[in-house]
């Protein structure tokens, strides 16, 4: 291979971000509130002042007026593209504003009637009111359904009575509340006429407006440092016969109206659960934006030092930039071509929420924890690898390495853990195989095997050692759909073995977690591809084209070698094949290394005080972070 | 497998700390110390006053009179035992202890003559001078070789001059000195006559032992805030003609004498160089003894939680002990096994190190270093992984997770990135490959190809899928070593093939990099199987060997699985063996699961108070932890 590449940054830029890309880069307004307040990543400061700074630069941005709940229902792109904006500031600020406008005012929006977004949304706007949401307890994570606070119902005065009835239905992580946050969405169970209805939101209020007072039946601490978001004032809290005024339930679909009587416009409690936790789907979305950015930052941040730093080399000679070392150049540029791949899979899964499908929705939903979970671990593995390729100037502070491993490291299990989301997904694809399984019937899978059986036995396909096939699109969509299609029939294989072992469908299910999951990874593997592919179909620019292309060509062979063990244990490619696959990413990385420099620039949205991110000249920079009077050489 | 195992704790601590366990877990003098001097993990403070109290509380500590340079020459164990008794305490503290005796005393322990000993060793003990290492610079890490500050010799006044020539010469993170050091082991170029003699330490004093005051010539400040260890004061220091007298050149191999005259003991620069970084190699064993640590205490949070959270489960019933899903154990378990291998590994460095058999040196100090590449880079994936097993606790500095991977992320790198490490190993393999090729010739070599290819070829080993076989220690060897001789063939052929297309040796080497340090990590992962196999056959009580056995089995199994990609590329196992392998994984843990809280309780000589790791009442210790009154309920 030898390559030349032609770099259009615009174009490449639009296609990197080709969701949001109309809205510019920046926001002239927001910019300015920025440089007027100073927000910058917290690196050294206790956690109680860092709260506090929070507060305030929080409700500067929100005095703007920007930002609004209406925002999210009227332009939920232009909503995001203020929060990517702000990929600037100290991302507890950034977590501040998400958590009030977004969980707790999403919610009144998308569970609320009129009356309350009249009565609430004016005051959200400004932060007068701010809100959390009141979900987590301490022995309740990701299975909200089994939350134990309640809510019950007195006819007589029209508000229900509030109660922690055990240490585990403390509410625990409350963001927003333990300080400073004066309102709470909080879920718990709404007893009614003695009957459990399920889990149900009423917005609570928490402190008085004016005089931040507590109110009397609540109980309320802070839930002390954290890794990450220690900006934020996460809280404990808990009830005792703490009355809320019945038009406090969010009612756009249960209600108790004036005469007492309590209806569900939804047909099943299972629908109105759903309905209730749906603001968790835009948070998962945030939740991809959020480590699709850190790679990026990090990734340039290590680009430029490589392409500065010498170490080792000939002898009387200088010594060898540190990118030139295949240990060096075959790991960072494939997560080159991963970013690139995220990228493209974020802006889909973007453009899949806000198309409001009804029907699509709980595809999109799946999409979306399949996404969430793979971006986060990916990122999180990559954050510490390319910490370590900055040696001891990773480990400064000032670098972010670890400002941004401690903030994005709370992404991993928030609003659902990995494990859990890649279940939800593999549910979903398993139940639309039975769907596709009942209209096309026995044929219809039978054809299916074989078509698997004939592509990946053809030698053409498994032996072929071409290195033009090994880098064509149609060899990795072939190995990814292999890989999660196998997969798929695995884990039907499983499940109905131990079906006839007698197991209840939880244990069956349970002992075949491990495939399951990996069945959801394979899935999500599949759907970036399919998106990344499409997206460079639709990109118009021939050379941008080439560029992303071979970008995606070593996200796709980078993932099959990591997991060589699965395309050889189930045969899908041979030793020999293997091989050169191996070669073939080098190659790819030999061509692209020229241009990672270039590539990683196109988008300088983010604009965070990297020392050694700046360019070439890490020791000035870090010398003047440090106040090394070079000036006196 | 149907396994019932006897615990029999002492014994099972006995053989996970064979090299310490005559010193007991604790020693009452230290211990009482640390009970008034309170120190604990820092969580949540800002890093000046961090450091303030890190430089009080090492102080006091060394008060006791406990800790000396001459233990380390004396009873080198006994001071690791000290070592390993403080971490209970902020881990700043002891990195401070140990830069100061260890780094900084051993250095003029190793390198100085009598007079230097006389002179420091006193006021080291009490910590009336406190001591850095002067090593690193700006432009120059793991190459010292490379380093540019200059010490050139003064004929006339008897003293050396120091000078800093350009701004990537300034010694940078040298620990200990930005704020209260008063000396440093200075390593720099010393020019004798004009002429470049390599690499020499001086002891060279840098603030005044009464005043504190910065003496004038030096210029030196803070490097700012990191992500771990912000307890040590890391300075950057620049000098500008400073001069220091002749004596204090640590002259044990390299000397000035009276009349001026400059003579080296050492046949070569490179034994004097490969002499005066020696420190490096006792730092290294201590950088192993921390991670393996650590995972011990992660895993120890880990499994309590694991058996105390519940998520999900079957309808009606209470909810499912989150160790009960494969998803945990089968991540957790085999971690549990590496620890234990790992743990006597640590031990078998330990007693090579302290054996000083001059003839293993080279071995010795390669091992190390593979050893040290590997531990840190599983442990730091390790804790990622673990924190996300705890949720949101997780999340909380309370259970340490985030403290322990910022604390522990230095180690990766420091005194070597792993990638330098490896690659220091396999140098020292290869190398002695070279003297056994050509000791037994071309007749051996062949013998020894033709019995790994018999061996990999015959059926009864690359296929044979029986439970026992693949749960054989014999076979674990088998596979371990066939990896590390087909790494070293392949990295053999690579090298000689790139000599035929002409590439300098440095080409060559870095164009086979991957491989080399493929190779480095195969025979790393077959030393600590080595080891664990001759630990366990030392082992006389046969409960514990057999636990020990199942416990290594699953290390070796793990390793295997992760390294699948290797084993059927290179035919050394097949598809049907690998899957069976993956079935005995599961096996083994479903066996190992119900013991698990035990073996990780028979080492409890770490006593860091940490909520989630006490019992199975987390919620009780988390609430008490940030105050919420369940008395009242």
């Amino acid at each position: 291979m030898d390559i030349k590449y032609t770099i259009n940054a615009e174009e490449i830029f639009k296609a990197r971000n080709s969701s949001l890309y109309k809205y510019g880069k920046d926001f002239a307004e927001i910019q300015d509130v920025i440089k007027k307040i100073g927000s910058k990543p917290v690196i050294d400061m206790v956690s109680d002042e860092h709260k506090a700074l929070t507060d305030r630069d929080a409700k500067e941005i929100a005095k703007l007026g920007l930002i609004s709940v209406e925002l999210i229902r009227d332009d939920p792109k232009k909503f995001l593209a203020y929060l990517n904006s702000l990929v600037v500031i100290d991302l507890s600020v950034l977590a501040k504003l998400v958590i009030h406008y977004q969980l707790f005012g999403g919610t009144i929006l998308e569970l609320g009637t009129e009356q309350h977004h009249k009565k609430y949304f004016p005051d959200i706007k400004h932060m007068k009111i701010v809100g959390g949401f009141g979900m987590t307890e301490m022995g309740h994570g990701s299975n909200v359904r089994n939350i134990e606070t309640i809510a019950e119902y007195d006819h007589q005065s029209k508000e229900f009575v509030i109660n922690s009835p055990t240490p585990s239905s403390t509410k625990f992580w409350i963001g927003n509340l333990a300080k400073y946050g004066t309102h709470c969405v909080l879920f718990c169970k709404l007893i009614y006429k003695g009957e459990d209805k399920g889990v149900h939101g009423i917005v609570t209020p928490i402190r008085d407006v004016d005089t931040k007072q507590v109110f009397p039946g609540i109980e309320i601490g802070d839930c002390g440092p954290k890794i990450g978001w220690n900006g934020i004032d996460n809280a404990w809290i808990r009830f005792r016969n703490y009355r809320v005024p019945k038009e406090n339930l969010l009612n756009k679909f249960a209600n108790i109206d004036d005469k007492g009587e309590y209806t569900c416009k939804l047909p099943t409690p299972g629908k109105l659960f759903q309905n209730t936790i749906s603001q968790l789907v835009f948070g998962r979305m945030l939740y991809i934006c959020g480590p699709v950015r850190v790679l990026n930052i990090n990734l340039k941040t290590v680009i430029n030092y490589a392409l500065s730093r010498r170490q080792f080399g000939e002898k009387g000679k200088s010594e060898e930039l540190i990118m030139n070392y295949p240990s060096h150049y075959q790991v960072l540029l494939p997560m080159l071509g991963h970013l690139v791949a995220f990228e493209i899979a974020r802006d889909s899964v973007i453009e899949r929420l806000f198309d409001k499908n009804e029907e699509k929705l709980d595809e999109t939903n799946s999409i979306i924890s399949g996404v969430k979970a793979l971006v986060n671990e990916y990122n999180m593995t990559c954050t510490n690898k390319l910490r370590t390729f900055c040696g001891g100037n990773g480990i400064s502070s000032y670098n972010l390495f670890g400002y941004f491993r401690n903030e994005m490291d709370i992404f991993q299990t928030a609003e659902g853990d990995g494990a859990v989301l890649y279940q939800q997904l593999s549910k979903f694809l398993l139940s639309e195989y039975k769907k596709w399984y009942k209209k096309e019937g026995v044929t219809g899978y039978i054809i299916k095997e074989v078509q698997t059986f004939l592509a990946t036995s053809n030698p053409i396909y498994t032996h072929s050692r071409s290195i033009p096939y090994i880098l064509s699109n149609e060899f990795h969509h072939h190995a990814f759909s292999y890989r999660f299609e196998k997969m798929r029939s695995i884990v039907i294989e499983k499940l109905s073995h131990s079906k006839s072992k007698k197991m209840t469908f939880m244990q069956s299910w349970n002992d075949t977690l491990l495939y399951i999951i990996e069945l959801s990874k394979a899935y999500t593997h599949l759907y970036i591809l399919e998106q990344a592919h499409l997206s460079i179909k639709r990109c118009t620019d021939p050379p941008t084209r080439q560029l992303l292309n071979d970008l995606i060509k070593l996200y796709a062979l980078s993932s099959i070698e990591n997991d060589f063990g699965f395309y050889r244990n189930y045969n899908c490619i041979s030793a020999g094949q293997a091989l050169k696959i191996s070669e073939a990413i080098k190659e790819l990385c030999i061509a692209i290394k020229p241009y990672a420099l270039d590539i990683i620039n196109t988008d300088n949205s983010t604009s965070f005080d990297i020392p050694l991110a700046k360019d070439g000249n890490y020791i000035q920079h870090m010398a003047s972070r440090v106040g090394i009077p070079f000036s006196k050489l």
